[in-house]
């Protein structure tokens, strides 16, 4: 079967959503919560749950806009870590709700990404996917990991890459 | 033309190891490059010239699996920004000097991952890139960024999807 937008992403989105869900089970079990929830890589920087709101944000959004529509509303509530959990778990079954033909389909489709300020992109499908989606996706998912890592969480590429499983090859 | 494992490998590695390179130009200026090369967000995480060579190592290795070649080596020997920028500028050279034909027919193809620690991964090409590649690579990317950002360099997202260049839409 041929490579399409859709292995490109919703595949990429859901392992990465899951990973982060695991992070936050081992942060709960090893640290403070609510001094987690405040930190932050610098002061002008989101904290925490910001970006586990982007990452699902990004994820919810790409598939919506490459399926042409309106991407389901997650208002940005979460002050836990079982709500940003919750949100995890929101967003992966709305990722594996769209059509995997449906978003192949939409290497060619317009998408129009506008910014508060009143400026934006023009992309067509695929150039929104790997010039924008895949890298802001990862953005905050590795900020959350590296936030995470920061505060003492004992976190590892096995962690980042947990949905790989367990190696597959062994000497 | 349809959407291959080329587009989504080499521009993706092009853009961002492109945007890195501009990133050391505003972190030179503008903070101490000494303090910056020992940064780390954990004691037991890797320095800043780390997360550069890996980001680099993540792109021209993939490029390389996925041609069934052995990739150029790079030794990790750069220990300051102008010898990090020429490792990015390297390392862009390699990955657009593969054949885009050859990198699409690669997603069958079989991808022995394997770690100094005698385990490792037999991927197809396709789950290689979605399910390490990517992933991997954004990583080092996003971990250089947070490294810089934490150090004080004044850099935003428009720095991260530089590539992007300007809005191409106003209201």
């Amino acid at each position: 079967m041929s490579f399409t937008l859709y292995d490109a992403s919703a595949p990429i989105f859901i392992a990465s959503l899951r990973d982060m869900s695991a992070w936050l089970d081992k942060a709960a079990a090893e640290k403070s919560e609510a001094e987690l929830l405040e930190a932050r890589l610098a002061p002008d920087m989101r904290p925490l749950p910001s970006q586990f709101q982007f990452a699902s944000d990004t994820a919810k959004n790409c598939m919506a806009r490459l399926a042409g529509v309106e991407a389901l509303s997650m208002p940005d509530t979460e002050t836990t870590f079982a709500e940003l959990k919750d949100r995890l778990a929101r967003t992966v079954a709305y990722v594996e709700s769209f059509d995997p033909a449906v978003i192949a389909a939409s290497e060619e489709r317009p998408i129009a990404l506008r910014f508060p300020n009143g400026t934006g992109f023009d992309f067509s499908g695929r150039a929104y996917l790997t010039g924008f989606a895949l890298p802001n996706f990862f953005f905050h998912v590795t900020t959350a990991y590296a936030l995470l890592r920061a505060g003492g969480v004992s976190l590892g590429k096995p962690d980042y890459l947990q949905h790989l499983g367990m190696p597959n090859f062994t000497a």
